[in-house]
């Protein structure tokens, strides 16, 4: 007799089923006792004897029986299987449960932070975190889905490997090949999806793993965050939005089920956004507590540099590989606070949810934009020399963006934190869920990449 | 007029057509010039007159031009669009190319490996490589729908994590919150793929990036590599073994046009691999020079534990989660070595390309095998108290395969080295393909992580 789901059983009245799964709850009326199994599907009623007496919530049973209908004012719509219920005859505890630290049948925002990350695993178990995490699959398949058949292909490009200057702080490994030397963890794959159009796939994704060693904020993890990453050649800026606009637009109907606010969504330039809302992440919604309204728009006609006052230099407002328009391109020697850029970002009910832009393709101008940004030449061959390289080798036009997975899981559905649509995040402190990371290393492996703590 | 991919074209006599790519061929006939274009699709015959000629190979231009049916006697039937021309009206370069370090338009297996990984976005041009990551792209798909089907959910796991025990080195990353100490890069999610069982998915999997700082060998990549890592609960071993072949039956037939030897794949005991074929990992193919046919095989019934000279204790043969055969556990005490687990290889063409195994799930029991290990107490509720306590609060039975991508697409394909299946692999000497990289770092970075170079 094959195992059968808990959610299986309406249509098997009479038939003996063999279930396995979690006791979720106990309910003893004297003799007869009933517990609620829970698997993966669901949950189903299983009615015993003392057999079902010892079980205790949490426990892993395997239990064997018959599905009986059950009487008329006994059945339980609130369930897929309240209809039925299974008469157990043979019980198998596989493994014990202790009381858990909390409960697990509640939506669980009321518990402890800690604490959950602490016993992710049972945390997990809720039907909200269970549901979010399945979500997150069900969305990530339908874009490859979606991407594969426009004939993107999806390339996996090094965790590996040399900082990258996205703005924020690298992560690094020490190398014991080359002692003293390190590699860094990608901030995003954008010099490798860059080197791809180089190589002429002309369409790449990814669904990327990036690292940034930023402090954390309510909308930023720490440590690690997951992004759709994509970049296509040949395309201009509107495709770029089309094909974007496109693809959230069948998210939010066919995977979320929510409506969304205006479509095509709103091109609003970084100025207008500024002066009209006062931010460059309008939330467009009417009603800012409809959490079942999806208002994007795309802000566009970015600043190409910003002022960074702490080091007195101009900064690439989104990264230095966005292109400039082309008729801000004299501005450059001058004045670079006033050119503008080919930089799009997607904006969702009052959160950036993605960015990209239209690419530096001329190795001369990739090179302005550097000194600009106050690099000396020497700098500059050492730390992009490869990329200005490759640009001397027949590089197509190129552009993308990069919209969050997690970020865009968290505002669609409402969650407070991005916490609650990742597996096993990091507490805003960097220490790891469930296990004890950061820690200690031995020093012969310290000694073995040729560091020693500061202080020793 | 939209943007035409090249292999569009035999359907378009007489049409005006818009084509970008890359000038893969020139051919001056005098007044006429002839130019293959290359894009994502395939290549097709531009014919024209000076406005072609100042073309060098690798430009990348955009052409506007007719189609046209060749004259029967100038057929190509060697490529799709070989019955058609375009004649090219309007020429515009987008970017010029210098002449390449080395023809993208062979195999490419006698360039300098150096030199191709230096140059890689270069080198990924060569239809052979391009090839062989659309392959591998479209391999992941098929795994990914394939599991999807039988209601698997894919679950992303950290990167930034714990030190595991997988018998290999890790790469370590300093943490700036807490000065001295640091993550781990996991040598594969094994731990997480547990916890997840414990949180009750039931069926996970993930196209994983696992991290091992291991010296490398033809079948191993420096640094990183990809796995499908695979668990379920409440199976048993032939289980997975039984999902594994059919999933890799219908690969080779539907992914790889491959002939299979035998399947079901046959399942021959460590014992009787060692006696017959003198190895673990049998080549079963009745001529090894024979590359279209894949002979995969299961090797099981593995001695739970092996002995290590160097540091003169038992370590796992797999690792130290495996489950021992139930009968062999009253041996754990005082004849470890003859003590046999539930450990599962798959062997393709004499590689091996996957390992599994059905795991412990009693605590006292994996405590046990640490012990027997070496391990002290102590260490043991430092290391791997997380997991013991996890195991307190109603673990299901599971197991698990984690057959590595990189590795059965090398084998697959009969390539000589992982480098071939791979976007930017490292050298073996650890250095990044392309970009420069382990590299130095700014001291002011140590600093902020509490490190110094040990000579400084």
């Amino acid at each position: 007799m094959e195992r059968t789901l808990v959610l299986n059983s309406p249509e098997k009245i009479g038939q003996k089923v063999r279930l396995c799964g979690w006791v979720a709850t106990r309910r003893d009326h004297g003799k007869l006792v009933f517990i609620d199994l829970r698997d993966r599907s669901g949950i189903v009623q299983i009615v015993g004897g003392e057999k079902l007496g010892g079980l205790r919530p949490e426990d892993v049973v395997e239990i064997t029986g018959t599905v009986r209908e059950r009487p008329e004012k006994m059945v339980n719509p609130k369930i897929p299987t309240g209809k039925v219920e299974i008469e157990g005859e043979e019980v198998k505890i596989l493994a014990r449960a202790k009381e858990l630290p909390f409960p697990v049948d509640t939506g669980g925002l009321d518990v402890n932070e800690e604490l959950r990350l602490k016993y992710r695993y049972l945390d997990l178990r809720r039907p909200r975190m269970a549901g979010n995490l399945r979500l997150r699959h069900k969305l990530i398949r339908f874009i490859r889905d979606y991407l594969d058949n426009q004939d993107f292909v999806e390339i996996e490009t090094p965790v590996l490997t040399k900082a990258t200057p996205e703005g924020a702080r690298d992560f690094i490994v020490p190398s014991r090949f080359r002692s003293g030397k390190f590699y860094a963890l990608p901030q995003s794959p954008q010099q490798y999806k860059q080197l791809l159009m180089v190589a002429g796939f002309e369409k790449y994704y990814q669904i990327a793993r990036c690292f940034r060693d930023e402090d954390p904020r309510a909308d930023r993890a720490y440590g690690e965050f997951t992004q759709l990453d994509l970049e296509m050649s040949f395309a201009a800026q509107e495709e770029i939005l089309a094909l974007t606009e496109n693809l959230f637009k069948d998210i939010a109907e066919k995977v979320l089920q929510k409506k969304i606010w205006q479509f095509p969504f709103p091109r609003i330039s970084y100025q207008e956004a500024m002066e009209k809302y006062g931010t460059d992440k309008p939330d467009l919604r009417p009603n800012k507590k409809d959490v079942d309204l999806l208002a994007f728009c795309f802000v566009i006609d970015f600043p190409l540099f910003e002022w960074k006052k702490s080091e007195n230099r101009w900064d690439a407002m989104h990264h230095p590989f966005t292109a400039p328009k082309e008729e801000d391109i004299p501005l450059l020697e001058k004045e670079p606070g006033k050119a503008h850029s080919y930089q799009h970002d997607l904006v969702l009910n009052g959160f950036e949810v993605g960015g990209g832009s239209i690419r530096i393709t001329d190795p001369k101008l990739q090179e302005k934009i550097f000194e600009v940004m106050g690099h000396t030449k020497g700098q500059i061959k050492q730390k992009f020399g490869h990329l200005l390289a490759a640009f001397e080798y027949g590089v197509p036009p190129h552009g993308g963006i990069a919209p969050g997975i997690d970020r865009f899981l968290m505002v669609a559905l409402n969650e407070p934190s991005l916490r609650e649509v990742i597996a096993f995040p990091m507490t805003a402190g960097g220490q790891t869920a469930v296990m004890d990371a950061p820690s200690e290393v031995d020093p012969l492996q310290l000694k073995e990449v040729g560091l020693r703590a500061a202080g020793s």
